[in-house]
């Protein structure tokens, strides 16, 4: 079975329906990867261990959602030098706006590569991935140019009455 | 010398102009405290130690002030039992407003007892560990229900032009 | 009976769906509270007795929940040095910024220790109460420590689809 | 001396070059005020005493401004049916949100006429003072008609460079 | 029967399930008044004619309510001394932000007693006017009175499970 | 046949419930248009096509819908002089602003006539492009000159119960 | 002389340093406009008899600028089928988002086309009158696609240090 | 001379003062890279040409900046499959969320890593782009370790009065 290059994490169970999205779209570029809830809060040892082991283990790309004060992203991005994609999810009383700025706005020295506010954004944390991997993977480049191809070639010229 | 029983923590020495009024009003009341730079992102190993040895230095009240993606008080709630409370530190581009809702909106589990964004929050930062303390300190109780009556009696009836 | 030594008030009735859950995680942990509708402007005599009375009745927390334009932590936090413990409840027209506005930006001298928007600032309200009264009574800091251990524990590894 | 209509009360010396607007076009409009400092969190009795001896001391409007957690004209509009209104003063890190939120979201009950955040809100809580006084005092209609038709002419047709 | 003292303006038959409140607050304090729907936009000779002779027709309050970009409080605030009260009503995209800024930032020179958003401050336009007029009706300042202190005291002491 | 005047362009499908308001109001007026999805991103090309090519085929007004990172209206002002008006479509996690602020914001160069958010924005959009034909063409100001009437007096006096 | 078919207005003297940037780019395109003050509030008549006459006197375009409760540019769109492009003037507490809404939610019937905050948006409504008047004007329209071509090509390569 | 693996392009030459905080640390880190003006609106073929080629030219990560309606960093994303990491630069009106609301919410498909508003966003971006370059460059992965432990060190414990 393939190693995982992607990791996916989020901060706890509620964040999978969102963060599904990043899967599913690897599942059809053939990316390999693993998903794991790791909360910054309640789990902070775990965090520690998956940034000090990611090198290590061959995770080259992290994506991680979180709501609220989301901590994880910017928490990894701490730990480890892998390249840490963020996604805000979205959040019942701030829509996702606390979220983001949690996630965004880091200090100099520890980027998050923030996607949009929720299911679009962890689908495009996902496709940030392949793109990164690609650029080491002629196989996973042409896959993932297909993949825009396709989009693009799906969409119609004129508008229809739903 | 008097231990210390409030750790002010800040992530940066830039949040210490801030931070400082929160020392100064625990000078005036009389509590022994520390302060401390302690970044969640550039010494996060620091967060970590700071955390699990609070409890056994006698540290009773944790300051902790930061700003943008201000992880540093919800973190620390993680890694501790005692009472955090949290400064967010007025930023450039978001007047705090980043600070605040990375610090505020805490999930179920960790509190942090957010205050108001920049010095004014700083200052009741100290007041707040304080009113803490007095709960087992009747001489500091006694302090604390002197200065509050003297803010109060310190105001004028009528306003002047300047 | 036990006396309470936490006071749960709120402007309204319709706030105690949201400040139920501090008052659950008390019974949880074992702290004796009591639950008060305490209106700013419908009851203010109310609200002046509660202030006056806490530290002589023995209450040693004060959470206090309201909404939009949210007086209730912020006036009672003038009238005692108990430390008050504020809770923004959700509001229709603006999502509880409003709510958190007025009770988070205090002026220097009447800090509030304000909690997340909604019913997760309400269950954390209750922890914070009780990380305070933990510092004095060593049943409770263990209930609490287990508390948390427990939360830690419950979470799993993996993701699972729903 | 004529006794005063309007009070005009305000939570800080600092809010006073504000507030200066109201008095000032009072006194245009020959409106007899007194100004006071009556703070919601440090001087709370002041502020019941105010609110209580209002009907009887022959105050017909009271102007309140106040900054940040403004909870003054809301506290006053509990304690007098004398009718509020309220001026939200610009703040540092809010720029008047908060004062504007604290002050305009009155729950049912008690109404705070509310203005514009600033200088330009206290010129017309002035304004509107007058204007509800004008409703049984044919001599300020007047004044009034006089002031808002003087304003109109004073308006040139066209721009010129500065 | 008795003239309308009171005008409740909307600018769409949509806003009278908010504005209703206005009116129904009215009706228990025993207020005379008209509702009438003037579009700022679609009927601004009405506004005109309505704002022209308010005052000659003994009109001696006027509440408008009105959403999105919200001209009509202002509107008629410029064509009358009458006091207008305003009334931003909630709105889809925006919650009624957009209503409320519309109405509440009005330039020196013609205020706008601004309520909040939505049906709460509908009702608190109607006591508002109602304590306008009762500087000058003794009757109905002790309904007024009456009617706070029957609000005042229905509040239970204790909340209940629903 | 008559050739479309108006070009009425969209991101994607699922913006076309809202845009097809500007549709209707353009069959009202009898104003030739045509109605396609032009995706920014998804369609760069069909994009470049349409704007090159927008003055030879006769469009002269471009009507552009787009949600979030609304990037259509804008570029398509960057490729021709035909004016563009834009359509804020409404979003779930940020209602709208993140597109408003993405049409709006333009530089110097390159205007975008916004509209509101939504569907009241895309009707306006439609009558928008009305009146700037309207100046050319005596009989479509006639229409409008009517359609505007005819909205005017559809306005009752008095709101009804619902 | 040539009569002028670009009408800007204003609020106010204040905003003729931001309506400027619109004067200025209409001289450079040789289009012929007029300036005038045009306060909704304090001269409201003079905003009626301009709507009225717009048509007669060969005003093509009406270009809007306003502050805070900026009501001018849609209360101008009720008056004259005219386009009216708004220009939402940057103000000192909100930052100009209370003129932006004031002027871009306007409700079906009355579009307003709404340009950036403050001197962009300015010189934007300039570009984007000239673009309306091109469509029947073919000099104009060479000259505005040369304007363009010119700034297109201003535009240097590599940045360099200032 | 090494080839350019890094773009940083950015839509105007005011943006090169931000920017330049990027190329300066990728200087550091020994990342070679072109910079280069490339304006969604004024040079849009440029773009274009930018998007095309990059695969081929070697470009292995593009940073783009862009202030207001933001529209570089997410049309270059649409025409390249190379990562595009986004800066929001800071804006006068409305701070930049402007820039960050047009750079983040991408649809799906097309993503930009955004990161934090302004200058810190900006040296974050290089950080990135080197971070994604060391997975596949173990000298750089190597550097950049280094350059992290040193930030780290350079943290003092203890904060100093200025």
């Amino acid at each position: 079975m393939t190693e995982p290059v992607v990791g996916i994490i989020m901060g706890s169970q509620s964040d999978w329906p969102t963060m599904k999205e990043a899967a599913d779209v690897l599942d059809e570029l053939g990316v390999a990867y693993e998903a794991r809830i790791v909360s910054a809060h309640r789990t902070p040892d775990r965090l520690w261990d998956y940034g000090k082991t990611a090198v290590d283990r061959g995770v080259q790309v992290i994506i991680a959602g979180a709501g609220g004060a989301a901590h994880l992203p910017g928490m990894m991005a701490s730990k480890t030098r892998v390249p840490v994609i963020g996604v805000p999810v979205q959040t019942r009383a701030l829509s996702g706006v606390d979220s983001l700025y949690s996630i965004l706005q880091m200090p100099r020295g520890y980027p998050v590569a923030t996607m949009a506010i929720g299911a679009p954004g962890a689908k495009n944390a996902g496709l940030m991935a392949a793109g990164i991997l690609a650029l080491q993977d002629a196989g996973l480049a042409q896959r993932l140019e297909d993949w825009r191809a396709a989009l693009s070639a799906s969409i119609p010229e004129v508008p229809v009455d739903e």
